[in-house]
């Protein structure tokens, strides 16, 4: 069942290796079908060169493998929470990217500093509170979610597509696992360049207003005019 | 129509890819043919494993479109400020390259810090004044143009052939795609050197006059002898 | 004798070299074999790419050589040391990595900041002490051994399989020279995030206990459930 | 004439690229034939993927050029001065590698941190004194020549094959080219640590004499027992 999606997840997966993003069995791809309401998502610590389409799990909302003889990634919870409060979520990607992390341990949002970044993301890119170390005894996985869900409790997740979990690392979103993972590639990237412009300015303020408008709105909504009218 | 000058535009496209200076669709590059007065420019958003030469996009100093079946990059208006300020200037570079994007982020002008710096971009690599808000609400791209033309007001532009776009980042300039395409991989390795160089000493001063000097014009000039006698 | 061992420690020599961890001789792994009680270990300051599997040397826990024309790695008498303290060691990676060799420079700990770094090591990655000039002096390499052991003395060896040399590199410990190498990986992983993480929040702190603890333990020992339940 | 030792310059040259010490023209190696007192260098500003062991260009002492249809590189000057000064020196490199250039534009020596470093090069790594107007003047390249013995002039070079020009960049040296060529890529390994080391912690010390002393001499000298006895 869902042949196309799994090999679209499973080739996610891949690129996410080609992009440097994920190292072994770090990271996984999910994406939700709607009309079935299922998930299909990377095995548990399978490595990325031993993995194909047809290893994809299928699960549904309440977390249960409904095809697939692996056990689904560790952190089925954490997506399944997304999905389920978050229909407009099509893909969820986890890494441990470098930089993405790095900013994840440090406990800090990513301040929009210039146009690459407000190119793709609305705003600051959100950093999770702590959970409490009741959320991380009972359910962590899915806790994990709920930590995710708040950061975007007052703001629309695809127009901020990625969040940091703290002292953990990243998760990008999308409609599509392709948009799922060019976001989780240029919010590695957008780390990396905001890393550098600090040690460069101490003093260093945000891009204005009206220019991370102007760069997000060039590109996004019913007034884009970037590209040749088709992406994704 | 200036089929040969789109080919070279789109040589010089893949070049920043395999420089590693873009990734996606985060570039551009454009030349200007003076005989016809019409520029040749990388069509937006388009992937540069998916672009042929055929694809380039053709249009004149008022932005119009003579030919191409594709939107022309929606920079294509900074593009022109420049070619209609600066006849000097054959092509133009774009890119998002990290720590030349860091730098703009942050604000600030390259210091020349080394003969690396000093044997192809003479002085301090400017970064642009901020946009106003007015600047940003009509015609973006091209008060992109302005605020580059600004900061070259006092100097040679193909003697400093890059500037920062604040909060943005790197455009680099030739008297060929080729040459633009080498001043944009050469500013970027400069801003990763000078941003190495200022952690590793904190009271760190430029190269004196005399070294700078003596480096930019023993490649460029009349009285240049590195090299064998034609470049580019 | 000792075929397949020898041939599993060139391969996980050579994947050093893949993963960039070592450049030209830089690096060594051994393994132990338990029934016969000896050593394979790689030739010391041969180049990866003119070395064979049968180029491996077999040596004795006094440190003679049982097989092999070559050398063994002059870093040989380390390794010995802690096959003989600990025998739950199978195998022992030693490298120069950039970022782990810059933490054991800096003669500090890696503080746990995240997940990435739960996952793998149990607690901050250790720093050992210096050795005195009389330990360099005689029998420096069994004292390097010495001092790993210290390190070492009041935890657990494969749950935090790593160690920084104060002044010298990283070696890292696993049951399988595929683990060691695994962990030296991941050492180096890690030391690069922690370096990116102080940078960006002078004040970080460590993840809390509860996080670290669910990290390690749903990976490792008796109640884990990450992976398909067998790995390496 | 020399043809073997031109076509090891040759690969030499090229091997600096592989290793990713230089981009476009940016550096170059010369070696010395003791027999007939000439050198043989890279031709001046030729693209490394453009040239042949025959375009290597044979100059005399006195910078005259005995072989070749190229001009030699601008540096020629600096490599005679040396190889007058030196005759132990057999084949010197100049790149502008990120790192060296870093420290050589920060104008500081680099402190030796730990074995890495103590392993290739005795002590600190020197960082030349500026050159003053009038030596820029008139014989820049034979002064900078000047400067770089000067910061040997109390030590052997061979010892310490390495040197930081202020505000430009690195000069490795070495018995052979192939040699020299290691040095060069050690050199930008050492800095690439260095700095990363200081980041770490801004108390950092050096790696005690003793340490150092011990991984020179293990490697190095009528004592050593690295290694199989023959190296380069």
């Amino acid at each position: 069942m869902l042949e196309e999606l799994k090999e679209r997840v499973y080739r996610a997966n891949i690129e996410l290796v080609k992009h440097g993003l994920v190292i072994f069995t770090w990271g996984n791809v999910s994406a939700f079908d709607k009309d079935s309401g299922l998930v299909v998502i990377k095995p548990s610590g399978v490595e990325y060169d031993k993995m194909e389409g047809s290893d994809m799990v299928v699960v549904d909302l309440d977390g249960r493998v409904v095809e697939g003889r692996l056990r689904p990634s560790s952190d089925t919870p954490t997506h399944i929470e997304i999905y389920k409060a978050r229909p407009e979520v099509g893909a969820i990607v986890h890494t441990h990217s470098s930089f993405a992390v790095a900013w994840a341990q440090s406990g800090r949002d990513i301040p929009c500093y210039g146009t690459t970044h407000a190119d793709h993301f609305y705003g600051d890119i959100p950093c999770t509170r702590a959970l409490s170390d009741e959320e991380i005894a009972f359910d962590y996985e899915k806790h994990t979610g709920t930590v995710i869900l708040e950061a975007f409790s007052d703001r629309d997740i695809l127009s901020t597509p990625g969040v940091l979990c703290m002292n953990h690392g990243p998760f990008a979103f999308g409609r599509s696992a392709e948009e799922a993972v060019y976001n989780a590639v240029v919010l590695e990237e957008i780390a990396r360049m905001a890393y550098v412009s600090e040690s460069l300015n101490p003093g260093i303020k945000r891009a204005g207003k009206a220019l991370q408008d102007k760069h997000y709105f060039r590109k996004h909504g019913k007034d884009a005019y970037y590209g040749q009218r088709k992406q994704f």
